[in-house]
């Protein structure tokens, strides 16, 4: 790494050590100044994107829709900015509390990972919404931004140094970087970065996860499974499918392939139907699409590489199964354990889908759609992790968090300890 | 990877996922037959340890006493896997659980991470010692030993898998390899390959880390420190630093550096002499040293790679500081992340240290070497982490585990929440 990187990335882990240290209260106020800032300098913040705006004249338009800031999404920014200062000072919180000895006690507390690389495409409000995050915290970021947001980056990450500077907090916990030699650089540097997180497309974090040996929080797929059991409630199977599929087609969450029990084809062509209504092209096996054409529903003929495939899309792969056990196998083999949900009015079987399937979110009789942080309740979403290790799921601002161990005595020495010594106690303080 | 080396470990993913879907009891009883096999087997292993320590019979007397089982070493095993099947069940604990709506209830629960990959040196007792922690918290696990240990470790191998199928299990569970081409294919498997966890040299450590994109469960390094405050009492300096050095040198958690407050100097000498007389080698920095010779204490030079050095023997580096600052900055800049420890009478500058610095184990007025897993009461000790993802510091079988999502509904779908149309809930469910 070129050591001008290296001491920026050295200035984000002191000034983040500050931060971590200072009260509760001060990152709050930090945020409260943000939220401030972001209302007071908006004519210049929209001005800065209206120049990335004209510089990426020939972008798409779904590009231009994710680059381009406005008012209403700047209002937006602020409120989200004064609810995350007004959640719970996350850091210091007790995990576990335990007397060793009298005099000798051992607490767990949560404490900040670090510094967090952060690596997004196009949208300039997630310097925002994950610098907030990041405050809230106690943690240091460097941010490398979309070539495309270039401005608009600038000015949104000055925000939040002119923030904590206001503050009486060294500005240096957060930093931008700027173009693609960065990235491999810091890439490389498992030694003063703790945690990636990547917020783009499956190549961006695919990309990502393939060049780098520091953890990455995130998923590259969202290979979503409905099963749709013999015993399903065909209304239930309608919602619950219409939701998942069409609710938000290129979310993670939407699902890609239904998973029918042959005794539920029969009803099938109801389903089919609605679907078709609603625009979705369905690539059925041979099973499903004999009994869909009998109904006169339109249904194209699916292909070996359909299963597992992430359309991201209004199209739909089914499949029919003999049952619980082949829709499990095909969900461990095609799946990415992101969600996977079961619709059935078999309790027994519902809870055999629940215990079984091996993903970081399993539903029985809902929409895969739920599996967000905002709707499971976490506050704030980081991100969503298919990873087994740190955080699963839908992830919260713990998944920024680490913890350290205190321990609190008055001289003593292990080795007074053990067989034919003194005993630990070993009691949960209260 | 080769595909004979693909389908095992794929073998271990099928059949970890029966072991984490059977009933807590029945682990329980995987385990209690494990520990009447090594009681019924004992002159086997024994006899197969005798043939590994026949052909290693050119190895150090250490390494020896690492590899060598004895009756007393087996009876401990026996005893330590009793004592994980009476541990209450790890999996499917509730983490967290959320009406999100009537009849729309969120629980996260703890899971088995998957497949962890164990690698180690010498000690055959870590195949049971790690293998019984695999097995109560429903994983599976790839096992490489030593190549000096390789009919003991068949043998307890054997026993795991023995244990699994005497349960109705599958014994694939358990997988032994042998040679150092598996482990480089093993390392780059990270689709099939949840966590690895070496157990070994700091060589060991540091080559698995530096070659692996699976997240590694572990630390190469152990360079602790103990800081002398200028109000500390010299009768628990001495009895913290004595401690941390001499109780068992070449652990991770003994202290390397001593970092001594200048008005502590004059007090130096009597602890210099008491380490001395315990036969441990004095590496002091120039004003610690001129103290220590005023008293006729013998000390050598500090060199600057002393700092940052594990010693792994009786040498302990001494450094005066101006104070907690100071003191701290050495520390993050030196320190391993693993255990650090004050000494004071003063509370105030006490809690500024158990605040400030950013190590896995921060202790006040404690030995270093309390920072272990049955110290800290968590009943087994996977390993001593000093990443700051997944888990820190000591850690237990909560290492072994993640969390899955369940949501049980009644055929909601997620468009019918949202501004304007129906509030999510997130109300605690007790």
């Amino acid at each position: 790494m070129s050591s001008a990187l290296r001491s920026l990335v050295e200035g984000v882990r002191g000034a983040q050590r500050d931060v971590a240290q200072a009260s509760g209260d001060k990152r709050t106020a930090v945020l409260g100044r943000l939220a401030s800032l972001l209302e007071a300098r908006s004519g210049a913040l929209l001005e800065a994107n209206r120049r990335d705006l004209e510089e990426a004249s020939d972008v798409s338009a779904v590009l231009r829709a994710r680059l381009g800031l406005t008012e209403a999404k700047l209002q937006g920014l602020v409120d989200s900015v004064r609810q995350i200062a007004a959640m719970p000072d996350p850091l210091g919180r007790e995990l576990r509390a335990t007397a060793l000895d009298q005099g000798l006690e051992l607490r767990q507390v949560t404490s900040p990972i670090g510094v967090v690389l952060i690596i997004f495409e196009s949208r300039p409000d997630a310097v925002i919404q994950i610098g907030s995050l990041i405050v809230r915290s106690g943690n240091g970021v460097v941010m490398k931004g979309g070539r495309e947001a270039t401005y608009s980056n600038r000015a949104l990450i000055q925000c939040l140094r002119d923030a904590l500077e206001h503050e009486g907090l060294s500005p240096d916990a957060v930093a931008g970087v700027e173009g693609r030699e960065a990235v491999s650089e810091l890439l490389e540097a498992s030694d003063v970065i703790d945690l990636v997180i990547p917020r783009g497309s499956n190549e961006l974090v695919r990309s990502i996860q393939q060049n780098t040996r520091i953890p990455v929080l995130g998923h590259a797929d969202g290979i979503c499974h409905v099963y749709l059991d013999s015993n399903a409630s065909l209304e239930k199977a309608m919602t619950v499918v219409l939701d998942s599929k069409t609710g938000y087609p290129s979310a993670c969450n939407a699902v890609e392939t239904l998973l029918v029990h042959r005794e539920f084809l029969p009803r099938l062509p109801w389903l089919g139907q609605k679907l078709r209504n609603t625009g979705v092209e369905l690539r059925a096996d041979e099973k499903s699409r004999l009994v869909l054409q009998e109904h006169g529903v339109l249904s194209t003929p699916a292909r070996a590489e359909d299963s597992g495939h992430e359309f991201g899309e209004l199209v739909l792969a089914i499949r029919a199964v003999d049952g619980l056990d082949e829709a499990i196998a095909h969900i461990h083999r095609f799946g990415s354990g992101h969600t996977d949900a079961i619709v059935t009015e078999d309790r027994e079987r519902a809870e055999a889908f629940l215990r079984q399937v091996d993903s970081a979110s399993v539903f029985h009789n809902a929409s895969t759609r739920f599996a967000d942080g905002f709707r499971y309740g976490l506050g704030a979403e980081v991100g969503i992790s298919t990873g087994r290790i740190h955080a699963r799921g839908p992830v919260g601002v713990e998944g920024l968090l680490t913890s350290r161990w205190l321990l609190r005595g008055d001289g003593q020495a292990a080795g007074d300890y053990g067989p034919g010594k003194k005993a630990l106690l070993h009691t949960a303080l209260s």
